[in-house]
């Protein structure tokens, strides 16, 4: 007996591998195999985190044989638990169960630490959950004149943690507490990736059975978007999104560094702004989950350089004028007290996410994280659209990053008849190139306007983002406007829906009736979007001969605003390089997946730290080729630059109003 | 030439030695050999601090010739720093001047980085500054847009602290203040011995000339002492002490327990108490010595277990029963503003020592930092008597510590004419053994009452701690009280100034006439002197019993009490075990000198912490031998213990005056 060899332990899904002496609890086992299973009570049969399913029969795979008489039976504690809690038909609690032959165990999804968290779209990451806040359950050793230490350093010492830091004001706290819950505690333990010491962030007597609570915010410049999210398996319990209050200080983020400039005490008016928004958004997550407050331990923001300078109480008049100086770039790891975010646990932990520069930020940084260009082979170009572009571009060799000013005319400002998304907004756009009748489909009505189901007296309010973009870029194919972006006058383009406009011409879009006003496309329309496009385009271009390529294999369009754009019609603008069309998609809203991914695993704060040390920023503010791309770019999709893949799919007409505009600019004809 | 060995050169005193290519500067020499050269500048000619002063001659000691030219000459920096601010004669900026030949260098004290101040006592240790704070003055980088890092990474790399933790607040200042020393900057940082990452704790623009501050704080039970110290060189540049305001909750520590457990937010009461006190003595601290608050950037305190947990706002009551659990007991390392210290530096860090166990506190640690018990062969006995008697007993093999309840009647309080130390209060008394004539030496006269120049009209107004000891020692000496403590009649003793006072007797010390009341010795001042030293013989007994030692090598009594105790009168009362005369000392505010000790070189709080941990503690309440150690130490000296040490100094009468006090109590006479 005493030479046969130890029992034999497979742990699957891992395949992990181990002999143990008859006796040893799985937990043990699986510990001491390295096997991703959760324990939060300490093994002491309480949490029923570490559950597991024996399985027997013979694995030729394995070349084992696990009988039934290879698992211990339920001892009291388990047998307890089982009574009064109720276990899975097959589960055991893998601290009570014991190895005593030959066995298969397997590891169930639910008892794994590391739960992946699936997204949606087919090409992103999966989450593995690694939050830098876990629950430990522990028992604590009652004083002993004898050995006189403290009560605190008897909690260290039972959660293992010597260097453990401790708030201050917490001290008041812990004498009652250990004696409330008879010297059981279950703490939150908060390790970042940083090696700073574990910090407590709270405790509360006996064992906890609920799960943290964190928070991934995207600050925007216009909208402040937040998600409250499981620190255990990474669901979402609510997400809300408010408008940033600072939209009164200035709609733009140059205006605010402005009002900072213009105003003493700006900086700290807008700080307080923001810092308030946030914090009655976490009150309402938090309520609309029905929470409390102390269960969400943790925040992850991401934001452009003057969102987080001014959510810092940082002055942004540096970030105004060359050189662009951020005050800090590094990530940040903040008390939530820091941010007066006093609505979720007071001990509670920020992390801001690194900026890229002055005019590239950690929404940019965070878009970074979430698409991951740096773990691919395929050359990807990124564009996070709004009031400025953040431009990625770059695979697994090179990462290369810009910001463009494109101004607010793809968010449907500077557009006569442009609005914001919302009922009632035109987001479709198609024209017949015979006829040269448009049809719309707008936010709220699932049915093109042609179709009996629209409606006769659905009322058309105005072109949002997408919908402009769709309409310019269908006039253009259907030949009503051409490669210079001059609309045709109706005789030039046999289309009565042109009509004149002061000096130039307009392109009815949509007649109101009895329902609601003309919609007009103007020529100060195409311009504004002729502006704002070759912005994103000369960025994209300038980060193209940084790396010394003429072309990408994919583009991904970041942002709300990227998620409704059509890729065809966005490359019919020009707005973003020639690529395959089935390789251009939208990422939806990647910073608020980056914040969310830096919330649930804490590696992950360290990837897109040293991601934004790899990233090569490029200022296009002052290179000169930003310019000449600038121009080159006006024309639509482009004035010499080919764009195959686009004309393989969409013929673009050959016509020209120059003349007809009756401006004397000079003809201009390369494609198109 | 080129086969020649690089020039030789040595340093003093230190003897350090090395070859260094010729050109070399000064400075950078040191450093490689790790010379203690100071420098703030970063060795710019700009803080002078690096100062050396070459010696020229043959040394025939170090084996080398050091001639004039070994030195090269002044360069313009050096010449400018010479003609704007004076070099003392034979001084050069070691930054500045390089090494040309073999060379000898003395490096003067005021150029040493851990300077060393000796302190006044002989047996003393010297403290070494190296304190946690040092000031260090650099050159940033200017923004570069093209590598877009923050203003603070870049003064991060200028400090070269890759890890330097900000105060977030401090981010809004950062910016204006680069700039406006243009990106010169000195800053304060904080280092201390935890291997936790070195803190900004403040920024000036330019290079700052002024030293920084510390407080070194001994909060007592009834008083707040205060040192405002220079963490440069050590100097005390103010001290003040205040009452402790929470003296109106209760005289003694366990009337502040009860007041904590009586009072809901009674804690919080005198918390804020405490806080305002010291606050208040820091700011009048800075204001005697005309600094900015800013400058104070540390502060030690010092403290009991009560007022420690009172301080920190944690309530006091599980120290009022057993197990006397203290909520935590190591050292803590604060923010100023943790303990609402509002009127020092924002960022300022505060270490509160570590406590030793419930009645053992950090006070009694600070005393054994200073004393150093550990540090030396004799096995000595520390006792620093206030309301409780923190005992300290062991040698470098090891150290053992208790508490004992000895009551307020060493400072003068449940004496019938009992005072606190101030002008006018008896300190010291001699009584002539034949004619048993008392003569006195009060606070405020140089003169002992028997002399012309006492003056006949000076008003006595009571008697103080050191002068009740004393008194009762000499009546024993001159046999009018009996070695159970008894006062004898005037007729027993031979001495008209023994007086009845109901069944018992008094002794007149002084007669007041006209000047004043008076003054008595009576039999229950005996009691309570007995009830007192009984306690701290007893608790020095029981320590020496778990060392296995009959006797003591040497006796230091600290406090500001035992600074005034007479060795031989301390030992005729059997206060302390018998020793050598000249082997019994006092060690005046051993714990604010370990407050000190501890403010002034950041590897002492390692120390101490260290100290602590090996010191094992003695409970004395729930030690039976404490009951039988405190009855036989009733007597004086003592019933059964020989004070050979004593005896051979000091003859005791051998009187009894059992019968006369008419109670009826068994006789007892072992000795004495």
């Amino acid at each position: 007996m005493t030479d046969a060899p130890d029992p034999l332990v497979i742990f699957t899904p891992s395949g992990k591998r181990g002999r143990f002496p008859a006796g040893t609890p799985i937990l043990t086992a699986a510990r001491q195999l390295g096997v991703d299973l959760e324990s939060v009570c300490g093994g002491r049969g309480v949490c029923s985190k570490c559950q597991v399913a024996p399985t027997f029969g013979e694995f030729a795979k394995h070349g084992v044989t696990s009988s039934e008489g290879a698992v211990g039976p339920m001892n009291a504690v388990e047998q307890r638990y089982d009574r009064v809690r109720g276990l899975i038909d097959g589960r055991r609690l893998g601290c009570q169960a014991t190895v005593q032959g030959d066995l298969v165990v397997d590891v169930p999804a639910d008892s794994q630490l590391h739960k992946q968290v699936v997204r949606k779209r087919a090409e992103a990451r999966t989450i593995t959950m690694d939050p830098a806040t876990r629950l430990q359950c522990v028992e604590v050793e009652q004083p002993d004149m004898h050995a006189p230490t403290g009560d605190l350093e008897r909690l260290k010492t039972a959660l293992a943690l010597p260097d453990l830091q401790v708030p201050p004001a917490f001290l008041s706290h812990l004498q009652p507490l250990l004696r409330k819950g008879n010297w059981q505690v279950t703490a939150a333990i908060f390790e970042d990736h940083t090696g700073a010491p574990p910090r407590l962030l709270d405790l509360w007597p006996g064992y906890r059975e609920t799960p943290l609570y964190g928070l991934a915010v995207d600050l925007g410049s216009t909208t402040i978007a937040a998600h409250l999210t499981r620190l255990d398996t990474g669901a979402v319990v609510a997400a809300s999104g408010v408008m940033n209050p600072q939209i009164r200080f200035g709609e733009d983020l140059m205006s605010r560094v402005s009002y900072a400039m213009m105003n003493p005490g700006g900086a700290a008016e807008m700080r307080d702004a923001v810092r308030t928004a946030l914090a009655d958004l976490a009150a309402a997550l938090v309520a609309e989950a029905d929470l409390d407050a102390r269960d969400v331990v943790e925040a992850t923001i991401v934001c452009n350089p003057v969102m987080h300078h001014i959510l810092l109480g940082i002055d942004p008049v540096e970030l105004g004028q060359a050189p662009f100086a951020l005050a800090v770039s590094d990530a940040l790891n903040l008390a939530a007290g820091d941010l007066d975010l006093g609505t979720i646990n007071p001990a509670g932990r920020v992390y801001i996410l690194p900026c890229i520069a002055g005019h590239v930020g950690a929404d940019a940084a965070a878009v970074a994280l979430s698409e991951s260009p740096h773990r691919a082979e395929p050359l990807t170009l990124i564009a996070d659209v709004g009031t400025n572009a953040e431009i990625i571009l770059g695979n697994k060799s090179k990462l290369l990053a810009c910001s463009s000013p494109t101004g607010p005319a793809f968010e449907g400002a500077q557009i006569a008849h442009g609005q914001r998304a919302a009922p009632g907004a035109i987001e479709r756009v198609e024209i017949n190139p015979e006829t040269k009748a448009p049809r719309i489909r707008i936010i709220g009505n699932d049915h093109w306007s042609d179709a009996e189901e629209f409606g006769t007296d659905t009322a058309v309010s105005g072109i949002c983002g997408s919908g402009i973009i769709e309409a310019v870029a269908e006039m253009r194919m259907a030949g009503v406007m051409d490669a210079s972006g001059l609309i045709g006058s109706a005789e030039q383009t046999g289309s009565d829906r042109c009509v004149p406009d002061g000096r130039t011409y307009k392109f009815l879009l949509w007649a109101g009736g009895e329902t609601g006003p003309d919609i007009y496309v103007t020529q100060g329309d195409i311009r504004a979007i002729q502006l704002a496009k070759s912005a994103l385009y000369a960025g994209a271009r300038l980060l193209m001969d940084e790396l010394g390529v003429d072309h990408v294999d994919r583009v991904v369009l970041a942002g709300a605003f990227g998620a409704h754009i059509s890729p065809k019609h966005a490359m019919v603008l020009g707005m973003i390089p020639d690529a395959p069309l089935d390789q251009v998609s939208s990422a939806g809203n990647a910073a608020g997946t980056g914040a969310r991914i830096a919330l649930c695993n804490k590696a992950m704060r360290a990837e897109v730290e040293a991601l934004v040390r790899q990233i090569q920023k490029v200022e296009t503010a002052i290179e000169p080729r930003f310019q000449e791309h600038f121009v080159a770019a006006n024309a639509l999709p482009h004035a010499s630059d080919p764009f195959p893949h686009l004309r393989a799919v969409t013929p673009l007409p050959d016509v020209q109003f120059n003349a007809a505009a009756g401006q004397g600019r000079r003809r201009r004809r390369r494609d198109g």
